[in-house]
């Protein structure tokens, strides 16, 4: 029996930020750790997780956005697939964050969500939780 | 009662580093457990926690400087508070560091020092550090 | 006595992704808990730890050579040492990458491989591995 939880994700976009913040926050409460350390990964490589503010969905889309115009489609890249932009994208933001848990709820600030980082939508993707209590 | 730490930093410039290197070796000499894992997450999503090297101020000032250049200071962006740079800046960074605690002490290279870096200052910040024993 | 685990790696480039997958599998294998977290993390300033596609060499390839272009090799940059270009890359990729562990194995996804990120080699480098039961 595997002792951690997957949410499963539909992208919709190319490049995408999906906020799974109520997410995050239901697999806690049904935790029985009220103090501990969440960790938020993915197992794909042509995506990430980050924390940023979800109040305004510009602050997801102007993120996205930039990195789109960071990374070139093509030029020097030898990796065949073509999607070697969304591989470069996954390693600047990162595979996976963690968090605090105190008092059964994530510390998360005023602004903070968590977001599912889409590089190569669309496309189903999974993120895992794993807590480690103490 | 909350069972993680706060730090309290008060930025002075609108990129700047931090370094808390010593704040955080206090935190961990001050708790009960000699080995573990110490997240050092910051609840602010202009901002970011990263490791990096404290012997010369020239390396901040580099990294920061690196930053400034590569986001562009508007264009494109959408969201209209106009620190879309600095939310770009802390999802490349990222909001948190983890460090192993081994008897007693952080396990840190030679160079190692542990930075809050503000990306949207000046002003007041918190850091947190949360240290699971193991 | 330390309770943590070093990987040794000689890095024979500039800027270089090695592989040190197999080294962590087992490292784990040979590990007595089989549910927990595991942190991979780099003592030095100018490396980083990451995960990505380790199926096709030109994964990791293509994501060192942009940022080979993304940081330019000098201009602004203060530190006398010459390797700020480095440190930068260090902070963008991020010093550390932690991994679920489950089943005594870890959790990875089908693409996905550990990297150690050399940005200034050749050179004598270390990782170092500790984990958390849970």
């Amino acid at each position: 029996m595997s002792d951690y939880h997957a949410i499963e994700i539909e992208s919709r976009q190319k490049i995408e930020f999906v906020d799974i913040t109520s997410r995050v926050r239901d697999f806690i409460r049904a935790a029985k750790s009220r103090s501990g350390l969440l960790l938020i990964t993915t197992p794909h490589t042509t995506a990430a997780v980050t924390i940023n503010e979800n109040a305004d969905p510009a602050v997801p889309h102007d993120i996205g956005e930039f990195l789109r115009r960071l990374v070139p489609e093509q030029g020097y890249f030898r990796h065949s697939e073509g999607n070697s932009p969304a591989h470069v994208m996954s390693s600047l933001v990162g595979a996976s964050e963690t968090l605090i848990i105190d008092n059964g709820e994530p510390i998360l600030g005023s602004w903070q969500g968590v977001f599912f980082c889409e590089f190569d939508g669309p496309r189903r993707r999974r993120v895992f939780l794993k807590l480690i209590p103490g």
